[in-house]
């Protein structure tokens, strides 16, 4: 039998949000503080206390609900073959200097909710965001695209001859973390001098010009002279890192999204595809860049979208049904 | 009926050959000097001609092929669908200043080659190594796994997921021109400065060292302490080129072949291994680099493997055929 509802959860390493949806689209959405402390089965746990509720708003019983798509936050790792988080902002049994009120070396995401739904899939967050583009955004139908986001971090969801990548543990869009300079000694999170993330990441962009990365990008466009310079800088390595992705996988359109590219791309696009389109034109050539038609809710419908009947789609496709939660 | 010979054509910008295989393995192998004048479909035609040659050596009515694999330099365009040829290494018309005897801008491979087989399978030379180890040699059923030739360019052939990577052109693998650094002005033959080739190939190794690789890698492992110290730099370089890999892509295994790791290899590899270790451990734990094990003849072999029937492969890997062609 078709399935009359699905669910879906985000997972991130602030907040988690909850959604339940029909044929006629996403009914309800609900998102809070994600938990950080008790056994590292507290946070999966939460995710199927979430659904529940999110149930109850939208009025549909929880026991109807046998299929379950989850976009998370990464790194992963396996445990006994399923799927486990391992992140530096979730796990504070991961670094010894972590402030996290918890001693978790990993989560088990996978294990936990495949206890109570029958049809799981899990991905990366930004996997999940690329999903949403090619199931319901910029990028339907398109086999050889990426999703990137241009956010506090920086990530990528990839899609490669109309298939998206994972890799051995579901990791595969790390590019956040390729390295690109040995000279700017720019400090990553994970511990990398250099790399892509170091230098052009909202977070590390707003650290170096001691101010959070909204105001930054705020005064370069409004021509701050300083400012300008350094968000110049950091347009320059992230099309570089774009240029990178071109030459390994042979990508012909990014869509990229993330809070940093929802206020600037309309500026900051041209600094990018300079760094593309100067280098190697038998790779280069005809390559695009699109902003997420999703917008913020991107993972989230990302999230609904690598679980959704095949027959809703035409629906939703047309609808947009999603645009009354990004209004809720 | 199912093929009682295949043939194989492995094109490169200095040398091409030919071979043709029954179930029992390759029968026999021809080379020649590539063609690099007349009409643009003169080097194509220069490979049928060759397999003609290579079938009446073997005693093969040259009636009796229809599949073929073709392993080829890239990159690669596509023209109304198929498959030419853009390499600066043989087409003169790319390049103002080429001294090639030809103003070739592609080099219509495909289309020439279907005028002739019914089944033709054509991928660059490093995808093609890459089906040779999945198939016959040291990654046999290994999903996530990257071939790396360390020759005079660097190039790759990539595997996510159990399925090899192509791309918008079938250029995916030119992971050789990713930029590496901003301020080593290196100059690649694609134009880029600080490209992983740039830093590390054979060729601009040796340019920098002031003679031929080959020889600067033999005083290096001899204890030449200046010899020592530009090999070593190069290998880093290519060590943090595989992390970038593992990060993109999150691969579980590299296979390396081409002449610098052939020759060596075994003193490379801990200086290569110590630049994946040292980074991301939820990416990099448990990555591992392998020779390749068809040696030089890993792309012919590839070529061949593209398109070998299933059942003649457990044949092959048992009596390992090719190994006759490598004493020829």
């Amino acid at each position: 039998m078709d399935a009359e509802y699905i669910a879906a959860l985000d997972i991130g390493g602030t907040k988690m949000a909850a959604m339940v949806a029909s044929r006629d689209g996403p009914l309800a959405r609900i998102s809070q503080p994600s938990i950080k402390s008790g056994t590292s089965r507290a946070l999966p746990e939460q995710g199927l206390e979430l659904i529940e509720a999110v149930c109850a708003k939208a009025g549909v019983p929880a026991s109807a609900i046998n299929t379950l798509g989850v976009a998370s936050a990464g790194p992963f790792v396996r445990e006994e073959g399923a799927i486990a988080l391992c992140s530096p902002n979730l796990c504070g049994g991961l670094s010894s200097d972590s402030d996290l009120p918890n001693d978790w070396t990993s989560i088990p995401l996978e294990k936990v909710v495949r206890e109570r739904y029958a049809t799981v899939a899990i991905d990366n967050d930004c996997v999940s965001a690329l999903v949403a583009e090619r199931t319901f955004g910029a990028v339907i139908d398109e086999p050889d695209c990426a999703y990137v986001t241009w956010s506090t971090g920086i990530g990528f969801g990839l899609c490669v001859d109309g298939r998206l990548l994972r890799g051995k543990n579901g990791n595969a869009g790390h590019a956040g973390h390729i390295l690109m300079s040995e000279t700017d000694d720019a400090l990553c999170g994970c511990g990398n001098r250099g790399d892509l993330e170091a230098l052009a990441s909202g977070r590390n962009v707003g650290i170096r010009a001691n101010m959070p990365a909204s105001e930054l990008f705020e005064r370069a466009r409004n021509g701050d002279a300083q400012a300008r310079e350094v968000a110049e800088r950091a347009a320059q390595w992230f099309g570089r890192g774009l240029y990178n992705l071109v030459a390994t996988l042979d990508t012909r359109v990014f869509v990229i999204g993330g809070s940093v590219w929802l206020h600037h791309g309309n500026w900051l696009a041209p600094l990018v595809m300079r760094e593309i389109e100067s280098r190697f034109p038998a790779l280069t050539s005809g390559v695009r860049i699109l902003p997420a038609a999703l917008g913020r809710l991107v993972a989230d419908v990302g999230a609904l979208a690598m679980v959704v009947p095949k027959d809703w789609i035409p629906l939703w496709r047309q609808g947009k049904p999603w645009e009354k939660l990004a209004k809720g």
